[in-house]
């Protein structure tokens, strides 16, 4: 090797050297104002016990519009601002009842109405029940023993899986689907045991469609907690002619105006790149939606609190986008992905915390392989914070719509054991998610974003 | 390379890759086995909310001794015996109060007695407060102005560490010795800012030590939630004249008899070679020990259970060890080892869990560098249960004193966002434990306990 060559080697490696130590030392310094010095915390205190649930349509999800707003107002970006977008608005009515009616005993279970449901009749409905495990089971029992039932699907998620996602998308075929199917066969009602792994009393609501049904085929359709599911198929057992009796009143309305809410920090090299982080506004009415997705929104806001602390200026442009209407339609993700196309945007980050503010263990990274290399890279960086998972799979279904030329797509992904605890459930409170554990999931996304804006992606 | 030396060579990587698949199928199956089939949570439900706190030389100890004997029989052991250990009785005595007296006000602040401390006089104890951060600071001050007063020693956890028990190391001198030191001084009592990372209502005990002072020289010295220790703090600032009142008529009994409780397999090709597992039995009495060591209790008690399901034999003697007085002494660890030098035993794997039942995430390792490397080779067995981390570091306080020729140490390492939320608190209840976290622990632990008694350790 010749002696120019040597010593520009060396120099380079030298600056690659110094180049890591200054992002490592950045990356200490993110964390740090994180855990000492952040407001995602109480951001998520306010959204959660001054504003609560924030179901598309509801004035509690245009309350918490109005509210990111004006806190993201204070952070220093070039410019906050809403996007309109035309959501769902489904009212779930008074609080639900069922009853178990075995001979002469009847036993209250808990249920709630599963999101899109149509209302039961006025005075409830009343019916046999058929236990089944799956949808697949339908065909092969058929019109003739479901017709006039109550279809009540049982599978429980499979507590064997490590990461609790893939036991819920093993299990929630039944819960989106269930209504529908069984309606082809003639069922008047169906019951689905909650996504849930542990047993509790907590019934978890969640979308479902009807599909392509004609309206006039549409049952009712209401979650069942697991303890009531154990109770109910343990009775169907000693009594298969008993009958399950349940009310609910929610309704349907046109859908109404609300918003996307965006901040923009302007790139100083590369004002025309945007990278987005982002989470949903809107959350279940059951609950006030602390884990999904309000820890989600206040972290990807604790990133632009972190880059102001920091006095950080990103290369690139960068979005803080609160979506709306993830939970019953995805119709923020869609209206920004329009724009975006309409704009002629070009995104080459998305990055999305949707699974719960629980301790953040690494990246769900959906990209191409040489995208995926680059990041992997970045792996010693994040040792000391603890994280370490680095795999393909799912980013965020808010993000799940953007296109661009080059995207580089990520998920946030935290530790998932309590996450089913408490999804869509009552239980989805403010005391529910630690403060520590956010802090770090913000932190975890700020790391990222700045390595991204540092180093760029592969195009 | 000869033919011959090839085909040996492929013959022993095939021998290894089968050995590998056949680790792989059984660590699985621990794992199915623990999150399906486990009776951890349910005799942590018990020892918590049947039998409650477990403070050396109380009732309840007793009452713990007897349930884990009797459970242990259940499992299938070769033998199960109680193995006797002298241990302290301290007593808290009547719930302690403590205001602060601010001129006319008079502010309720939560306080709880340090184990091993003595008691106030009877109608408690009002004096002026001086506000330290660390015991290096009580030099700098000198006995002018420290005599007489009370002293508050107000050093917070550092909330910028990532592992919190680095974060309690840092701190906890001032729990610990505190009293000691400031009582050199001329100090009338201590009162510490309680150990926890956020701020709330609850005080948090522990032990502290007055070493070599001359009894006459102990005064007494309590924890304050770290909500009052911030209020005590802003209120001297405002006035540093007020004066701080505290009340707790905690006492220190006799030794009293109490016991290990041991499980042993033994072994059946070296039953000379010894395995320990375990946690400690004993708690603080201010609420269940749930984390603070239930969990480590139970998970020990697992292992047995997950070995018994598989039908697995092992090939070293293997011992559940659940040790009596960790908390404020140490007297059972003690006694272990004496009893093991005594039997001329020899030990070749320690395993303690007490760092709460808390999502696993690997193992802190107290051993050589060839054990060190070989523990760190079974990484990418544990991978598919997000097991990642290796690291030398301390094992456990009750396995601390275990010698033996050549002898590995482990520690179950937890994530630890969470456990000085409840250490040593009111709020280390059941509640606080998930079960599929609880029992991801202990299948953590079943397979490296199988590894190490399938490979064995480097002699």
């Amino acid at each position: 090797m010749k002696k120019n060559t040597f010593l520009a080697l060396l120099l380079l490696n030298g600056s690659v050297l110094l180049a890591q130590n200054n992002e490592a030392k950045t990356i200490k310094e993110i964390y740090n104002s994180s855990l000492t010095n952040s407001k995602c915390y109480s951001w998520l205190d306010y959204l959660s016990n001054s504003i609560g649930g924030r179901l598309s349509g509801s004035t509690n999800a245009e309350k918490a519009v109005q509210y990111t707003k004006s806190e993201m107002e204070k952070l220093g970006f070039d410019r906050v601002y809403l996007q309109e977008v035309m959501v769902p608005k489904w009212v779930r009515g008074t609080k639900e009842t069922a009853f178990i009616l075995d001979n002469k005993t009847k036993i209250s279970v808990p249920i709630c109405a599963l999101g899109g449901s149509i209302a039961t009749p006025k005075n409830g409905l009343t019916a046999e029940v058929i236990e089944v495990q799956s949808l697949k089971e339908l065909t092969e029992l058929g019109v003739d023993k479901i017709k006039g039932k109550i279809v009540f699907f049982n599978r429980p998620m499979d507590n064997s899986v490590i990461e609790s996602f893939e036991a819920y998308s093993g299990a929630v075929d039944q819960r989106g689907a269930g209504a529908k199917e069984a309606s082809k066969f003639g069922a008047v009602g169906t019951i689905i045991r909650s996504m849930n792994l542990r047993l509790d009393d907590f019934p978890h609501t969640g979308n479902q469609s009807y599909g392509d049904i004609p309206m006039s085929q549409y049952i009712p359709t209401a979650a069942i907690s697991t303890n009531g599911a154990e109770l109910l198929s343990k009775s169907l057992k000693k009594n298969p002619k008993l009958t399950f009796y349940f009310k609910q009143s929610c309704e349907q309305f046109d859908d109404v105006l609300s918003y996307n809410v965006i901040g923009e920090i302007k790139g100083s090299e590369h004002p025309e790149n945007i990278m987005v982080v982002g989470g949903h506004l809107d959350s279940w009415d059951l609950a006030d939606g602390s884990h999904d997705d309000g820890a989600g929104v206040v972290q990807s806001m604790e990133v632009a609190n972190i880059f102001k602390n920091l006095g950080y200026k990103p290369k690139n442009t960068i979005r803080v986008v609160l979506f709306m209407n993830e939970e019953n339609g995805l119709r923020g993700g869609k209206k920004y992905e329009e724009l975006a196309q309409a704009n002629k945007e070009n995104h080459i980050f998305a990055f999305e915390s949707d699974s719960g503010g629980f301790t953040p263990r690494g990246f769900s990274l959906d990209c191409d392989e040489a995208n995926f290399n680059k990041i992997t890279s970045y792996k010693n960086l994040f040792k000391p914070y603890l994280i370490h998972s680095f795999e393909k799979g799912h980013s965020g279904s808010d993000i799940g719509p953007l296109t661009s030329k080059t995207i580089v797509k990520a998920g946030l992904h935290p530790d998932s054991q309590r996450y089913f605890d408490y999804h869509h459930a009552a239980n989805d409170t403010f005391d529910a998610v630690n403060k520590r554990e956010l802090e770090l999931g913000a932190a975890t996304m700020a790391s990222l974003i700045y390595l991204i804006d540092q180093n760029g992606i592969v195009k």
